[in-house]
């Protein structure tokens, strides 16, 4: 599930109810929709729903972007294939499930060849060095959006869930967070491109990496992948386990280049990394000695900064221990902590 | 593939060559994105693709609705849900495959509570009878379209393909054909929709009914689905088998609305019958003496509408066996005859 640009343009969906938002909506489609099947292993309400196939496990997640709200108008065709990809390959990688095939449904108002072609190099691009084909999908006119359907393999035993966290766990998250909400600020401020930090911080949003994810089966208990910011994120795991967390603010992983753009703000630092979406890090919980097969496994840092309790509810503290008063990181990110909910996929 | 509302609205998307439109635009994607895994047994160029998964195979297909292309502005939320389960449901169907799970991805300029029940509520009555499970999605904010993924499962070597007609192969139809085409000519024309045929013809526009293509497993050679057109249909057929067909055009089966509806007038009905998309009946080919076990496996009529000639070309005739001009019939079944081409899923 994807809602980005939130900064910028008018946020989620609300319906059923003004507090509850796209959220509450997913909760009124998972009680309507309970699966009939028995080789349907888990429906609505995670990263991806999971299906048996032959005693073997699929993972099937659909992400939609649309113009003007998940990426800027005029965003260059390389980037909105590449980004399609991305966001449904991560929304895999939270279930540790590898990525196998994909479909995509483009619509847009006046295609060219010369258009397409970058959007099919940017798709790609986003798939390099995974075994994905691309098998299908549909060409329509109208308004530009693209909607990817991705398909992956994963044991469902060892798969991440979100309902999968146990108090104890270490909390960790992958790579850095926080980059591509600047990068977005620094689109809406229009900064200076040709800076490093700048056009890393924007390439952080336009390009994501996403993680392999497959690594962790077996090895993290509950995973999501951050979309909608960190402190959103983790509050789907926390609701959905039924329990709660210690995170230390001042311990997220930071790049280099978001740490020179906003030099020694620390309230924007901590605004930017606990309610910023479109990372496309993954944050997981596991056993704390696993950490380290975890890091051997992936192919990037992993940093705890908390760790899962058996009381419901988030303390937020700095590195000194220090209580944080996370709504002061913006509400976003605590709409739909205190309700159970269950996200989309 | 769903190519539809051409007659009131602006037609395919054309790129690549002014004279290949989507198809053309299919045919590169296809070049470009050929199959690396091996469990792909067939990516872009059919009514679904299939893939291997632990010994099974699965067919997956896309399809997007978009509102004034797809369905006419305002049309009933219940209708909206119940087609785009529908088209993607008889692309299964083309495929022999039995449907088994689907995604929707939802976009909507201002979403309902009671808007969304009633779309939820069509799209479970598309699926009526049938094992499907609604596993996940997107909901996003835009102009009104859906895009479903459906998954289904069959036997590969039972799947029904447009590469798979042979020479003395029958060609037969499901249902009656031209009755959508007629339906949207009523919705222009303001008809009279209190009568009985009226609504008949609306109705099967609105909320087509897919046919149960996964009984022809096995027994037909080539299937696809009426979405377009059956001369551009069959067409696909014709084109992906490298043979030609001779059609009997007053073979075609006719609705006893579509009958009384156009009264006497041959040419509209043959119009209607060989142009006109959306009736999502199956066009197939098998051998003649399977011909009754295919109509006892089928729970709707079939009826032969010629046969399959290893010559290219299409031959179309009337009763008497006189020549009639197909390209009298519309353009649009006939772009793409000639040339070598796939059709996305």
């Amino acid at each position: 599930m994807l809602i980005v640009w939130r900064v910028i343009y008018v946020p989620k969906i609300r319906l059923w109810d003004g507090n509850v938002g796209e959220f509450g909506f997913v909760d009124h489609l998972a009680q309507r929709l309970t699966p009939k099947r028995d080789d349907t292993r888990l429906a609505i309400g995670d990263d991806a729903a999971l299906v048996e196939c032959g005693g073997q496990s699929l993972a099937i997640t659909t992400d939609t972007l649309i113009e003007g709200r998940h990426f800027p108008t005029n965003t260059a065709a390389f980037d909105v294939g590449y980004k399609a990809l991305a966001v449904n390959c991560s929304d895999l990688a939270a279930m540790a499930a590898e990525p196998a095939w994909a479909t995509v449904a483009l619509t847009t108002p006046s295609i060219e060849a010369d258009w397409c072609d970058a959007f099919i190099d940017g798709a790609r691009a986003a798939l390099d060095g995974a075994q994905v084909d691309l098998i299908g999908g549909d060409t329509t006119r109208g308004a530009l959006s693209v909607t990817v359907s991705a398909i992956g393999t994963v044991d469902a035993k060892d798969a991440t869930y979100r309902h999968a966290a146990r108090p104890g766990d270490l909390i960790a998250v992958t790579g850095t967070v926080g980059d591509a909400a600047a990068g977005l600020a620094c689109l809406d401020a229009a900064d200076d491109v040709a800076s490093a930090n700048t056009t890393y911080l924007v390439q952080r949003l336009s390009r994501p990496e996403w993680r392999s994810g497959a690594v962790l089966a077996g090895i993290a208990h509950a995973a999501i992948d951050v979309s909608d910011g960190l402190l959103a994120d983790l509050g789907h795991i926390l609701s959905a386990s039924g329990v709660g967390a210690r995170v230390n603010a001042d311990a997220l992983p930071t790049s280099a280049a978001l740490a020179a753009w906003i030099e020694q703000q620390i309230s924007t630092r901590r605004r930017l990394q606990l309610t910023g979406g479109d990372d496309y890090e993954l944050c997981l919980t596991l056993p704390a000695d696993a950490l380290n097969q975890a890091r051997n496994a992936l192919d990037c840092d992993l940093t705890p900064i908390g760790e899962i309790a058996a009381e419901p509810g988030l303390e937020l503290a700095d590195a000194e221990g220090r209580a944080i008063d996370a709504a002061a990181y913006g509400a976003a990110g605590w709409d739909h902590f205190g309700a159970t909910h269950a996200d989309t996929n």
